[in-house]
């Protein structure tokens, strides 16, 4: 017999699966909505030239490429002509949903307003090796706002995650903040030369999952002398003090960008709701190309905590093809992590079906199927999923059928009950029954479930 | 600069177009729910063993194919043993969405139900030459009952579509049925002998585009001796007669498996909607893998006639990875075309949104936006999409921006209002406006409008 899994790190997902993921990609579209975000789609394959280059090396290596078609690749073939991978493609699965917001935004920019707010929530696909959790073919959910450097855009963001997360049920979430400029201000006034802010940053990126200790040991390692190394990490470990956000802002005092950064954050905490977005001087996200506000959105409690998503301001990616930059902000929700995550702590709502249908309509014989087909649209008219059994098997088999389908009440029509123009249902849990004419079906049924 | 199109016959899709998609996808979903079918997603790429040879020779030019990556391609490449394209590929991007049911039955057949029902909502690629309203990604939107060999099965999906075309507001439709068994005995009743059967069928699926006439001209060209020719297309244009059914029931009384067609049509018109759904003889359908009921979804007027959609009973298909035949039936919505006929006839609700937001909130000054953030917050808990304004420009352009992305009213803090702790608000088309209490907002704000 054939291999009917799955590729290799791609899933599928059955009908429960899909709707939990719907129902948390819901959530989130609906919040994203009433900030002003508009959804946005653009394809699963891009020509080759608009991802080449974009995600570094290792981006090139794990992009799944599309092999070119027809006479093409069957001359190079032939000729022999085949020297490197990127002869044998011309289009790639979209590996991020950045690269195409930034070609959308440059493709369509007179038909776009200039702050354009955009949400996407599309796959993307990486030929990483594949993990628990890590897979091949995963969702993203980017909200980005283009065209404005005011933290006002930080804040809506920020606020909007929030919002999610609180509507999701997440009760132990917290948005930590920094600034990019206010970091590089600390590690100059850690006594960290200009030239070595980058490896400061890069191990500290760390800081949550090694400690001070190895942060410290690892810039060292990274050429920074040691006092300065243990400088940094003390500072920006500090956790006692009672406002931080000030104690930082005098270490930068003197230093332009980080005291604009600090100003930033002001803004930013005066915008946002208190207790939840908080500042972390040590949060550094790895990635180079933010350039001012930083976020981290963290759950606190328990085994499944850790990072769900992040993001920030970054005001030279967008415009990678215009020839102007183009300010931005963004943040990415980690959606696949928040659907595991909500699995393991039973997160989901009751009242998201798990079952194939409420009621199960049974069919007692082929010349009655005219009365069976008449319950099963009023059920369905009243908004109830109705599932109409398809063969007139004996009772008890579709009975069974029922309970297998975890359909809550079963409708019966039945000779008698055809002659008296009655239908009887009959809760599955509780076996209590009773017969009831179609006018009262619909309200009959939702009583007894 | 760069291209910055998407890839060649694949399509972004700005927010005004995601959200008419949406509806259509939502009204659809919504409608199956009710039926008691069930979400399926699977993986856009699948392992290329999985899609060839399942869509014969065309089927694998048109696949879109994906590289190998890592060592095993740099060897090949470096080596030069590369002789045919499968050489180079291991996975391939899903072709349509019955090959992956398909898989998905033989992989999970002990997790599903007997009379698996579900419906997928995904996009497919084919690597076709583009043309109007012909794309290389798009849409396949399938609704598939598997395991029972009932009639009632098509019944279900008859109606659920019917559902579908009037919830979306089609008032033209109809459903055309036949049934293989009745078509081959009418071919037979002709007197086309049985080797010659499948070629009428090909030439009879022309009828609505060439016409009778050249339809009985093709078969004679493809071997059909013109008498019976034309004494077939005679039988299935005949369209005077009041019960059609009827009189094609007595041309093929003697014939086993056209009268046990007959008797399904007979139950298949008895639980279907009267009017809607309809025999039609001449109904074909190309595929050679349907085996009982088919169907077709047509509109009726005007320019944006034609086939919307069609399925039918094919108990041969959804088994291929397994030992036995598994019965299904199933209907595939053009959900493409639908969306085109739909806005060529200015179909979508006028409640859909075609602005970024209803509300833009202006910002005064920085000193002010703590206000302005809770004008928002204020506005975005009663459900309505605000847009906070990101910078303080002067009012006059916040009030053209608002404009400009189809807000309808504008929320103006100045200091004024701060001072006596109202906000003023503005329908845009009209001028008309007002000072209002944060208390009162939401509700001046849905009587403004």
């Amino acid at each position: 017999m054939s291999n009917t899994n799955p590729a290799r790190g791609m899933r599928d997902f059955l009908p429960e699966q899909v709707r939990r993921r719907d129902h948390v990609i819901g959530v989130i579209r609906e919040v994203y909505e009433k900030y002003g975000f508009e959804p946005l789609e653009t394809p699963a394959a891009e020509n080759l030239s608009t991802l080449t280059n974009k995600y570094g090396e290792e981006g090139d290596q794990l992009m799944f490429k599309i092999l070119e078609r027809g006479e093409k690749i069957r001359k190079k073939i032939e000729e022999g002509k085949i020297e490197r991978e990127n002869d044998l493609a011309d289009l790639a699965l979209r590996y991020d949903l950045t690269v195409p917001l930034a070609r959308v935004i440059a493709n369509y920019r007179h038909e776009l307003p200039r702050f354009f707010r955009r949400y996407q929530i599309q796959p993307v696909w990486r030929a990483d090796r594949p993990a628990r959790g890590r897979y091949r073919e995963f969702y993203q959910c980017d909200v980005d706002a283009i065209g404005s450097r005011s933290v006002v855009v930080e804040i809506d963001i920020c606020e909007a995650v929030c919002d999610i997360l609180e509507e999701l049920g997440f009760e132990d979430y917290e948005i930590r903040v920094n600034h990019r400029s206010v970091l590089f201000g600390l590690i100059s006034a850690s006594g960290i030369e200009k030239e070595k802010a980058g490896e400061a940053v890069v191990a500290l990126d760390k800081l949550d999952k090694i400690g001070a200790e190895k942060v410290a040991e690892e810039m060292v390692g990274r050429g920074i002398d040691r006092e300065s190394a243990e400088k940094l990490v003390g500072i920006v470990g500090e956790t006692d003090s009672e406002d931080r956000l000030s104690s930082v802002a005098k270490i930068v005092a003197n230093d332009g960008p980080a005291s604009e950064g600090i100003s930033n954050l002001k803004d930013l905490f005066a915008g946002t709701r208190a207790g939840r977005v908080k500042f972390d001087p040590s949060l550094a996200r790895g990635l180079s190309y933010y350039t001012g506000v930083i976020m981290e959105a963290v759950l606190t409690d328990g085994d499944f905590s850790g990072s769900i998503g992040g993001g920030g301001r970054y005001d030279e990616l967008i415009g990678m093809f215009g020839k102007e930059p183009i300010p931005a902000a963004g943040f990415s929700i980690g959606l696949e992590r928040i659907i595991l995550i909500m699995e393991e702590r039973n997160m989901f709502p009751k009242e998201l079906p798990n079952n194939s249908a409420d009621v199960l309509v049974a069919l007692w014989s082929m010349e009655t199927l005219d009365k069976s087909m008449e319950v099963a649209r009023i059920i369905r008219d009243g908004g109830i999923r109705a599932f109409l059994y398809p063969q007139p098997d004996k009772l008890a088999k579709q009975i069974k059928y029922a309970d297998q389908i975890g359909a809550r009440v079963i409708c019966i029509l039945g000779e008698s009950e055809i002659e008296t123009e009655k239908v009887t249902i009959k809760n599955l849990a509780n076996a209590e029954q009773r017969a009831v004419s179609l006018d009262g079906l619909v309200s009959a049924i939702k009583e007894l479930e």
